[in-house]
């Protein structure tokens, strides 16, 4: 019509239909909401920020420090933490296999190697794997989940390998088994406060409710039943729990509330061999599906992508339509990464001494980091940091004075994200805001990743604390 | 109710909203239906009895061979091409950096591991990337498409590091942007035959129609305006074209029909700098994406999962949205590998004269098969073989007797797949039937990799006269 100049409105007749991009516009605005969602989040301010004073630094502009410390992921080889040589060495022989010619390498990283290659097609990791990942490694993560759970049967068919544990392309898959966006009442889903906040967002995609427990700080952010129950109560003509999700290192448990029997675990701790040891008639139904990745733990490797998920008592029907969502899409190198994680080398073998000693330099540099952030953090009357008993962050509470909480809404900030920020400009440290997680209503939190190197850690301790005594006299 | 015994019938109230899996009916539905599609497809029948085959052999069953070629995949190094040094030595001292200390590997190998390595968060291939991929890659990429269209402007704001070309990951995410299910008439894209089945099956799970365009064999499988034209008529009331689909290596080619004006083209040659030839305005408004990846050409490495998207002419907020559907799932051993196949070794190089080496010995293994295969097979006048310009398939018609075809139905298989079945069973040969990627009714066809090492496309192509012989003296 006369009056459009291409504004696309999808109420205008003359742009409906006309080009792929405005026909779209539905789909557009699905994802649209879902963009919102993720760039309203507070991290991507400080996300922003952050490159702006990179590209300052670069350009001479003088500040009181000289490089921005990223510990807002949790990406150790970002922080520094230096990658596992026997993980390596096997990665860089089966790349390039003429390094297995010389002695330069342990023999064990040979042979390891030279039988992952042969399960390669064309003895090549540049071809492709079979669809749920190559089936000797398979058979290795399945081994591997017997011994860590003393004897419980694992089934090779039940796992998948899949690129990283990455909510988008993994945990999604599962829950778009689980979620129907069509029932009523609504899907929902217990997930944990503190939890990253794309969890909400993806399970809204989905439809489904996001129906949230909170984490007993006091008590190290364990998780309480009657937290369970408070938030099974809160979810009552609101949606229809079916499905718990866990990825705090903390107890296992379980619950049955009539005829809800289908859980979800997302563990760290081995939530399969708590399940087997309940016995029957739970241990036969629970659905379980546990992920781990190669990205967390001792090794780090985040930019391998690669992971698996073990799918426990799913009926066989479902199993073959999730035959079909895992398609195909962990990189070999990545799937050599797994079998390495799930397979270290053991005492006597050549390259053990070498992995002894880096690992249990990781873990020494981890418990020290520990002490130190407990210690420093806590000689603030204006923070109390909970014992770092697993995982890889710290989440300490901060108790803003209340001259900062204002002047954080007259920013438009909140609060915590308004003290990360003012972190990051005057100290060059870039954490994330406990907003970004959820958190009990008037408590504030800030988050950073422990796993780096110690003197890193120090560096770290030395800026905040630094920062924060100029920051609580600031606004006394 | 007392009469359920956990039938899982979606009309069952006990059933209905009691279990996630149950809930669950109408988006297992959806899936299922896919999943039908793909099971049905002929190949898989034939993948299923090759590896019966292959555990056959390992038991020791004798047969006229002694394992199966397997040539149905674009996989040259399964088929025993062998990988570039460069890329693996490169990969290799980015994973292991200790390699670079001794002298085992060329300075410039040694030079753009370092400068790789720079670019990678902590120094580290083991660190996350950002969400569209390395920058100092996407520039490097970018670079190289300026290069490649002679000048034709490229920004890397533009261009998307993407987990391979793969359907399922990549170019699904673009016709997301392309498709709106809910449209009315329905969105048609336009796909040439032959193409992939999953082609199809992808458009239909989006909502979207498939519009055929029949290549033309006889012109060595050239497309042709009339038979676009042909397909548009086709589409006259059944849906909206708004996009075509070219994964061939033809001719570039442009329409304007009536107000439609989105393209979507999947390049071998460039269509970006034919689009940019043609001129205003259609320069300026033709929407193009196209894909290249690690996994084609010389490289061959489709186990790194690596490949880019350059979008051309999307309205900046559509670049929004899909800024979001791209999401940080290159692996980053996968965006170093890109960056070695945009920025080959160059004369002068150290590693200059062994990259020529190898190149050539692909380049001259490809062109020796390329003529014994239409050598051979065009001696049969049972077969058609067009010449063959390039890509990495062979894609002869076959024409069998009645008898043949006869067998066929009885045994409920398409007449090629038949053949593909005997083939399979008699001469340990892995084809794929014209059947998976549609073809003139009455016409069959057989598909197969060529490029592999010479030596063992002679084999292949010993293994198949004898056998044509044989089968087609059986059914004569």
């Amino acid at each position: 019509p006369l009056n459009c100049s291409g504004h696309q409105e999808p109420s205008c007749s003359h742009c409906v239909g006309q080009r792929g991009k405005i026909t779209d516009m539905s789909v557009l605005q699905e994802i649209s909401s879902n963009v919102r969602n993720i760039k309203q989040m507070e991290y991507f301010v400080l996300f922003r920020r952050t490159n702006q004073i990179k590209e300052e630094l670069r350009q001479g502009v003088r500040k009181s420090y000289r490089e921005v410390i990223d510990v807002s992921w949790g990406d150790p080889h970002r922080a520094g933490v230096k990658p596992l040589s026997f993980v390596r060495q096997v990665l860089a022989a089966c790349l390039y296999p003429q390094l297995m010619d010389g002695d330069k390498l342990m023999v064990d990283v040979k042979q390891r190697a030279q039988r992952l290659l042969e399960t390669c097609a064309g003895g090549s990791v540049g071809s492709y794997s079979d669809t749920a990942g190559i089936p000797q490694i398979i058979q290795s993560v399945s081994e591997y989940i017997l011994r860590r759970d003393g004897g419980v049967p694992c089934h090779p068919e039940n796992i998948y390998i899949t690129p990283g544990s990455q909510w988008a392309l993994t945990v999604t898959n599962i829950l778009k088994v689980l979620v129907n966006s069509e029932a009523s009442p609504r899907t929902g889903v217990l997930i944990p406060v503190p939890c990253h906040s794309t969890t909400i967002v993806s399970l809204t995609a989905l439809g489904a409710v996001a129906v949230p427990y909170y984490l007993s700080e006091e008590r190290g952010w364990a998780l309480e039943v009657e937290m369970l129950q408070q938030a099974l109560d809160s979810a009552k003509g609101v949606c229809n729990p079916v499905a718990l999700y866990i990825i705090n290192p903390g107890n296992p448990i379980m619950f049955k509330a009539g005829n809800r029997r289908s859980f979800f675990f997302y563990e760290f701790v081995s939530y399969k061999r708590a399940l087997a040891e309940i016995g029957a008639p739970l241990s036969d139904t629970v659905e379980l599906a546990s992920f781990h990745t190669a990205s967390k733990g001792l090794m780090g490797e985040c930019g391998l992508r690669a992971g698996y998920v073990e799918l426990v008592n799913l009926d066989p029907a479902v199993m073959k339509y999730i035959d079909n969502l895992f398609s195909n899409s962990c990189p070999v190198l990545g799937q050599v990464a797994l079998d390495v994680m799930v397979n270290p080398p053991q005492p006597g073998d050549p390259s053990y001494p070498l992995y002894l000693k880096e690992t249990q330099h990781i873990r020494a540099s981890l418990a020290e980091n520990v002490r130190r952030v407990e210690e420093v953090i806590n000689s603030f009357p204006s923070f109390s940091c909970q014992s770092l008993e697993g995982g890889a962050f710290a989440f300490p509470r901060v108790f803003l004075p209340p001259k900062a909480i204002e002047k954080a809404k007259e920013a438009g900030l909140q609060p915590d994200t308004f003290y990360c920020m003012r972190l990051l400009e005057e100290a060059g440290l870039l954490f994330s805001p406990g907003t970004e997680y959820g958190q009990m209503e008037g408590t504030y939190h800030i988050r950073f990743c422990i796993m780096t190197p110690t003197d890193t850690m120090e560096e770290i301790l030395k800026r905040l604390s630094t920062f924060h005594k100029q920051f609580m006299r600031e606004f006394a």
